[in-house]
């Protein structure tokens, strides 16, 4: 019988982890850990060094697996995305049955928060047989870490805000009925697709992490230049994972 | 010369400080404690408490000082909030003048994370003198807290989500263009307002508290119980912290 835990990580810097965090790590009996190819590869390295660094009882054990692939040349997204979900849960399987045989709690480390466009939930309700539970920790989200770093609220006072993909924002120009936009998932800077007038971009790449980097201004200035600085960081990285805030300027 | 860190605590539960609070806190040569009278007397104790369990420096001072009251005799409210931030800032620098004459680094434990609906920033931004530096460290919000409780994701596969107030959606009803919509500072349980159909709720009152109280399911179903234990938590505790997630469902 396996005990699942999802543990919220923060989104780079081993510092974002909570008490619970630890407690949680510490009193797993396995922690998987994905290794999932060469470009990722200081991601997983991130991950051990969390574990070496808040660890303390060496009964835990760590164990790594490859991370499928998923299937870009199969044209249908939806089902490329659904047979890879079913590969990562086997794969867990495996480690599971062949380090775990009597049972046991197994963690994993998630990015940001299991709750925040991840699917580990998704997937670990695939396992079969079924975990007796599943169990998510809170973590601090990329968003969270933009808002900090730039010292802004997310909200306009008593106003809403909306969180959303790149994609959406791309296809589907601002979202109607907010004034604050949160874009993630965004491969594009996909702001390009939206008239700029009137909006301040708050930006963050690598947010957290040693290789922070933050623009902010109206976007009609700073749009271009987070573009260029984009482009040069994920060239020089090797990848990047960024997020923005927009803020509409509405005349009341 | 005052820096001022804001240190985001989460959302009632001392383990969901990061490391990085701690140290954070660790660092201050003053915390500040707003003392808000009898109702919420209980969160000035959790604070006290949280300060207890994670501070290791004796070096760091803990001054409680009198929140300022709003007052709500204002017919005027934006104005109402404006003095009562001025009255706030005010009685934040007589305790930092008072007990760091010299200067120092002041931390402010501020719930969950201080980027959501929180005015801590906006208050600091009116420090006069100015603080040399303002910092934000994030926190676990209520809204990651509903969603590890419930074990679900915020978001839908690749989809938006809205967070917003009980008097947003029950002023303008649901939200255009998502089908996520996460409500928080609602006095009113608002949903009552909306039409039911083809939604599911997922509430969480103290959440991460040990007083903690989920509730999930269909809107038509879960509603009315929701109404009734949430009236019956308020009076037997004297107050009430509630958040929940609206998920519409649509045909597609
Ligand atoms: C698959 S989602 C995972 C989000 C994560 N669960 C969270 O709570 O933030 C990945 C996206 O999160 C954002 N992101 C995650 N970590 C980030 C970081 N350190 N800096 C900037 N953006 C980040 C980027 O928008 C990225 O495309
Ligand atoms: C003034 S806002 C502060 C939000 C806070 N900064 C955060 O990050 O969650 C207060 C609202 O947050 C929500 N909230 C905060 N803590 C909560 C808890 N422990 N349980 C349920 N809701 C909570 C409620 O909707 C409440 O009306």
């Amino acid at each position: 019988m396996i005990d699942l835990v999802l543990v919220g990580i923060g989104t780079g810097n081993p510092e974002h982890l909570t008490l619970q965090a630890v407690r949680e790590l510490n009193a797993a009996d396995l922690i998987l850990i994905p290794r999932k190819g060469e470009d990722k590869a200081d991601l997983a390295e991130l991950r051990r060094s969390i574990c070496a660094e808040v660890l303390t009882n060496p009964a835990v054990r760590i164990v790594e697996f490859d991370m499928p692939r998923r299937d870009v040349a199969d044209p249908d997204y939806r089902r490329g995305v659904a047979h890879w979900h079913q590969a990562i849960a086997h794969a867990w399987n495996e480690a599971i049955h062949a380090n775990l045989p009597q049972g046991g709690t197994v963690a994993l480390l998630v990015w940001g928060d299991p709750a925040l466009y991840d699917s580990t939930l998704r997937i670990a309700a695939q396992l079969s047989p079924a975990p007796m539970t599943i169990r998510s920790i809170p973590g601090i989200m990329s968003l969270n870490m933009l808002a900090a770093a730039h010292a802004i609220p997310l909200n306009d006072i008593g106003a809403p805000f909306l969180v959303t993909t790149g994609r959406q924002l791309r296809d589907h120009g601002w979202p109607p009925g907010t004034d604050t936009v949160v874009v993630m998932l965004d491969g594009d800077c996909s702001f390009q697709h939206i008239p700029a007038d009137a909006i301040s971009i708050y930006w963050g790449a690598y947010v957290g992490m040693a290789e922070q980097i933050l623009l902010s201004g109206p976007l009609t200035q700073i749009g271009p230049r987070i573009i260029a600085t984009r482009a040069e960081a994920r060239a020089r990285h090797g990848w990047i994972m960024d997020i923005y805030l927009l803020r509409r300027h509405v005349a009341r």
